[in-house]
C-alpha cells in the first residue's frame, strides 16, 4: 500500500478504515492528494472518482442508504466543498450517514489572497452533527531535537485524532453528515510505504432507551381505551419492522395504518394510499363529518419525513389528542400536537408495547377499509377513462417493473405520482425528501445501482433531470440501471399548484417550459435512449426496456404539458364516494 | 403591475427598485411566488428564468461584473439556496454585489417535517456581508381591530424594512454579497394592482478615507528614497486606473508595474506576463543573485487576487520591506509583510500621493526591461519550435480574438496559459479568482454576454466546461456568443503539478480523464459545433469563428494531453537567459 508522508492523512485513512469505511468519493485537486493517495491504494476501501462536487456528494447519499454504513467524500479545497452542501443537508434531514473530508491550506493562509482557499471551517454548521477542525501538522525534515516542538506537535496529533473519532462515531451513532477538515502543508505528494500511526481509537457508542412497563404504563392504558388509532408510516428502510407487529397492527379493528410509497411496508389492510382516501373527502359535500370521522385519538408515527401535504394538512387541522413518535434519534412535531418522544427503535418499542396492549370494539378500521375498497374501484375506473398524460403513463408503468427492483424517485410531481399507485411488495423504495430537493435525485439514485445487486429503476421528471445531469458523468453506472423521464416540457409541479396559468409570465417564471429532450445526454454519456409519446408506443418500448443489454437505458416519454393538471386535479373529485 | 398581497414581498420589490436594482434571476418555485410575481411583472426590472441555482447565481455574478451594480437572486425554500453557495463564495471574495433573496417558510414550519424547508437563517454565515432575516407578516383575511395585533404587526414590519435597507446598503457599499431570507405564509398567489408601501428609505453610504499630506508624509519619504520599487495589479476591473497615473509609474526608472492578464491595465512599459519573467529564474543557476536584484524594497498592490503562483513563492521568500495595498474595502497580507492599508480607492490614492513623489536615479527598471525583452525573444523562438498541444492551440487563438471583445477565463489551466501571452489591450478580461473555482466559469461568462453589449469568448478547459455544462440551458444567450474549449480529456493542470503521472491511479483520481466532447452538449443546447484537431484545422475554423451568425457557437480543439505539461515545463527551462 501507499500512504502520504503527512501523519494526519494517515491518520484519516487509518481511522476511516478502523470504523469500517468501505467506500470514498473522491473529486479530483491537488490539496487533497495526501488524503486520495492513501485511500486510493488502501486495499479496504473501494474508491470512486466523480468531477462535479454536487453529484459526487449525492452519489455518496445513494451508497451510504443502501449500504447502511457511513461514506466518505473527499474534495479538495474552496468552492469544491460548498458544493456537497445540497447532499448534507439532504442526508442531515434523511438521517443518512456522511462523511465529508475536505482538504484545506494551513490557517496562516485562509484570507490572504490564496486561490482556491475559503472559511472551511464550521461551513455546514446549520446542517452538521460535528465539525472536526484539525490542526495542520508539518512534517520536519530533520527529526527536531527540541523538546517544546516536540511536544507542541505531539498535541496536535492528539487533538486530530480524537476530533477525528468523534467526527465518525457521530455518524456512525447518529446516522447523518459531518465534517472533517483537514489542512495541509505542502508538499503534498511525498509517500511512505506503511502506515505507521496508530491513532487513538474511540469506540461508537448507540445510546437507545429501554421503556421499562411501568414507564409505559399510562401510554397502555391512552391506546387500551381510545377507539380512533392512526398509524402513519413516513420514509423507511425496507424491513425497518418485524412482521408480526405489522400484523397485530393490522387485525386491530381500532387502528387504521397509513403507509407511503416510500415507506417500504407492506400489508394488504394498510392504506397504502394516502391521497386517495383524503383527496376526495376534501371535495364532499359532508367532509367535515368525514374528517371528523377519520380524526384519530392516537396517532402514533415512525419513520422519516410524510411525503402526503393532504395528510399533513387534515391532522393539523383536526388534531389528534396525543401524538407519539417512535425514533431512537429525532421526533418532529409534525402536526403540532406532538407529546411523546420514545426514543429508541420501532421494533424495541413494539416488543415492549404491543405485549401491554388490547384490542378494543371499534368501528374505525372497518369504515375506513370500506371506503377504501370503494376507492380503488373508482381509481381503476378513472384510469381507464383519461385521455394521454402523466398520470396513464405512470399506470402503464407501474406493472412493468420487475419485482425486486429498487426504484428511486426523483422530486416533486414524480413522487407525488406515485403515491397514488399500488407499488409490487416486492420493490425497494426511495425518494430524496429530506429536503425534497430537485438537485440530486438522479446522482443519488446512480449511487444505489452501484451499491446494490438490485436493478435500480429511476423515474423523474424533465426538471430533475436536466439539472441532474452530470449524475451521469460516471464510469460506475452498471449496465442494468435504468431510467424512465417523464418529459412534460417543464416543472408539472406548479400547474397542480394555484397561481394564474396559461400566461406568458406563468409559462416562464413558474412552469419553466423549455424543450430540451434527453437524446443528446444518453450520446454524451454512453446510455441507450429510446422515446414514447403515446400509450400504444410506452407499451411497445416497456416490453423490452428492463431487458438486459450492455450499456444503462434511458426512455424518455413525452406527455402534453396542459394535460396533466387537469387530469389530476379531476382525479380527486371523481374518486369521492 | 402586479404585485404579492403579502406587504414584505412588496417592501422586498419596492426597496430593490429604489436602490437601483434592474435585473434579478429567479429560480422556479412555489414558496417564492409573491417575490417572482412582483419583480417579473415590474417595469424596472428585467428578470430572467433559470433552473439550476448553482447556474443562476453565477449567471447574475457575471451580469453584476460586468453593471457593476447589485444583481437580485430569488429562489425557494430548501435546498435551492444552499446551490447558490459557491458563486457567494466567489462574490465575497471577488467584491461583486449580489443580493440573494430566499423565500421561506414562517418560523414554526422549520424542523418539523415540511418539505422543502432546512435552516435557512445565516445559512452563508462565512461568506455573506450581511444576513437580514426578516419576520413573516399574516395578511389577515380581516382587518384586526385588535390594536395589540396591529402594533405587532406594525413593528415586524418596520423591522423588515429596516433590515432589507441595511442589507441592500450592504452590498452597495461593499461591494459583495449578501442574504435577505423572507418567510412567507399561505396563500402565496394572490395578488394587488398595487404596490401600496412606502416602505422606510436608508441611504447607503460610502466610506471612504482621504489622506492628508501630514498623513503621507512617512510614505512619501520611503517612496522617495526607495531604489527598487514594485507595483503589481490584482485582478481588476477595465479603466480602474487613470493613465496619467499608469505614464508616471511608467516613467520611474526605481518602479516596475507586475500586471497580470485579469488587471485589464496596460502600458508597453509594465510587465504583462509575471510567470515569463520570474518562472525561468527559478531554472537559473545564479537564481539566488537575480531574484535579490528583483527583491524590491517597496512592494504597492492594488486590485484583487493575483493569478501567478510564482510571483507569490517569490515575493514570500524574498519579503520586501514595505507591502502598501491600497483599496477602499480590504487588504491581504499576501506575501506576509503587509504593513499599510490605504483605505482608499486607488485613483484617490495617487492623486493624493503622486504629486509628493519624485523619481530617483537606479538601474531597477533597465534592468529587468532587458531581461523582459530577452524573454519576449525566447518566447517566440519556443513558440515556433513547439508541437501541437494546448500552448499551441492558445498562440493560434490569441491574435484571433476580435478587438473590443470581453474574454472570460476558466480555471485553471486555461488562465494559467493565458498569462503567458500578451492579449490585445482593446479586450476586457475576466476569470473567477476569487475562489478560483472550476463550478461556474462558464455560468459566470454567459452573464457576461447578457449584460454587455460586446461580444464575449469564454475559453475553457473540458472539466471546466462539463462541469458547468448547466450554464448553457439559458434562453437569454446573445448570439455573438462563443466558446473555445480545449479538450484534452482530463484535468491538464494536475499534470504540471507535482506527483506520479501515468499511472492508472493518477489518470483516475488527479487527471480524471475521459472520452467526453462537447458537440451533444451543443445540440442540446442550440449551439453551432465545429472541431479542430491540429493546427492546421484551428486556423481554418478561426477563420469565420467569429463572424456574425443565427446561433452562439462553440469550437472544440482537441489538443494530446500526455503533451501539454511537458510543452509547458519545458518552456520555463527555455525561457532562461
Amino acid at each position: 500500500m501507499k500512504y502520504s508522508k503527512i501523519p494526519v492523512a494517515r491518520s484519516v485513512v487509518a481511522l476511516c478504515v478502523a470504523k469500517n469505511i468501505k467506500h470514498v468519493v473522491i473529486s479530483p485537486g491537488s490539496r487533497n492528494a495526501p488524503l486520495t493517495i492513501g485511500f486510493t491504494h488502501h486495499d479496504d476501501i473501494t474508491a470512486y472518482s466523480i468531477v462535479d462536487e454536487r453529484c459526487a456528494a449525492f452519489f455518496a447519499l445513494g451508497i451510504a442508504q443502501q449500504k447502511r454504513t457511513p461514506v466518505a467524500l473527499v474534495c479538495t479545497s474552496g468552492s469544491a466543498l460548498l458544493n456537497y452542501y445540497p447532499a448534507i443537508a439532504e442526508a442531515f434531514y434523511s438521517d443518512i450517514p456522511l462523511v465529508v473530508i475536505s482538504a484545506d491550506r494551513p490557517i496562516e493562509r485562509i484570507d490572504i489572497g490564496d486561490g482556491q482557499t475559503i472559511r472551511q471551517k464550521n461551513v455546514f454548521e446549520n446542517h452538521i452533527l460535528y465539525s472536526a477542525n484539525l490542526y495542520s501538522e508539518l512534517v520536519l525534515e530533520h527529526q527536531s531535537e527540541d523538546a517544546k516542538l516536540q511536544q507542541k506537535q505531539f498535541e496536535a496529533r492528539k487533538h486530530n485524532e480524537r476530533e477525528i473519532n468523534l467526527a465518525l462515531n457521530k455518524a456512525i451513532e447518529e446516522k447523518g453528515p459531518v465534517h472533517i477538515n483537514v489542512p495541509f502543508y505542502e508538499p503534498l505528494y511525498d509517500t511512505v510505504e506503511h502506515i505507521e500511526v496508530d491513532p487513538l481509537q474511540i469506540l461508537p457508542e448507540v445510546n437507545e432507551k429501554h421503556y421499562t412497563e411501568a414507564q409505559l404504563n399510562s401510554y397502555v392504558q391512552e391506546w387500551n381505551s381510545a377507539k380512533r388509532k392512526m398509524v402513519i408510516v413516513g420514509v423507511a428502510q425496507p424491513n425497518l419492522i418485524e412482521q408480526q407487529f405489522l400484523d397485530m397492527l393490522a387485525k386491530d379493528p381500532s387502528v387504521i395504518v397509513f403507509t407511503e410509497t416510500t415507506s417500504n411496508i407492506h400489508h394488504p389492510d394498510f392504506f397504502t394510499r394516502i391521497d386517495t382516501l383524503v383527496g376526495p373527502i376534501e371535495k364532499e359535500e359532508n367532509k367535515e363529518e368525514l374528517f371528523k370521522k377519520l380524526q384519530p385519538d392516537i396517532l402514533l408515527t415512525f419513520g422519516g419525513m410524510i411525503v402526503s401535504k393532504k395528510i399533513k394538512n387534515f391532522l393539523r387541522n383536526y388534531n389528534p389528542k396525543h401524538h407519539w413518535h417512535v425514533d431512537s434519534k429525532k421526533a418532529y412535531n409534525t402536526f403540532f400536537c406532538l407529546n411523546k418522544h420514545f426514543e429508541t427503535d420501532v421494533n424495541g418499542f413494539f416488543r415492549s408495547f404491543m405485549p401491554l396492549t388490547k384490542t378494543i370494539v371499534s368501528d374505525y378500521g372497518n369504515f375506513w377499509k370500506d371506503i377504501k375498497k370503494n376507492r380503488q374501484h373508482r381509481h381503476e375506473e378513472y384510469m381507464s377513462e383519461i385521455p394521454y398524460s402523466d398520470l396513464k403513463a405512470m399506470q402503464l408503468i407501474v406493472p412493468e417493473v420487475p419485482d425486486h427492483s429498487i426504484v428511486h424517485f426523483a422530486n416533486s410531481s414524480t413522487i407525488r405520482y406515485a403515491q397514488l399507485f399500488e407499488w409490487d411488495r416486492s420493490l425497494n423504495t426511495f425518494c430524496n425528501r429530506g429536503t425534497s430537493g430537485i438537485d440530486g435525485s438522479t446522482s443519488t439514485s446512480v449511487g444505489a445501482a452501484v451499491a446494490s445487486d438490485k436493478p435500480v429503476l429511476f423515474i423523474t421528471g424533465d426538471l430533475s433531470f436536466f439539472y441532474d445531469s452530470n449524475a451521469l458523468w460516471n464510469d460506475h453506472i452498471p449496465s442494468n440501471y435504468r431510467i424512465i423521464l417523464l418529459n412534460n416540457s417543464g416543472g408539472g409541479i406548479f400547474r397542480i399548484l394555484p397561481g394564474n396559468k396559461d400566461s406568458e409570465n406563468f409559462d416562464t417564471y413558474f412552469e419553466t417550459t423549455h424543450e430540451l429532450q434527453a437524446k443528446p445526454v444518453c450520446e454524451l454519456y454512453g446510455f441507450n435512449y429510446s422515446k414514447a409519446a403515446n400509450e400504444q408506443e410506452i407499451e411497445h418500448e416497456l416490453n423490452t426496456f428492463f431487458d438486459a443489454f450492455e450499456k444503462p437505458k434511458l426512455l424518455e416519454i413525452f406527455t402534453p404539458r396542459k394535460m396533466n393538471d387537469k387530469v389530476l386535479l379531476e382525479y380527486f373529485s371523481f374518486m369521492k364516494s
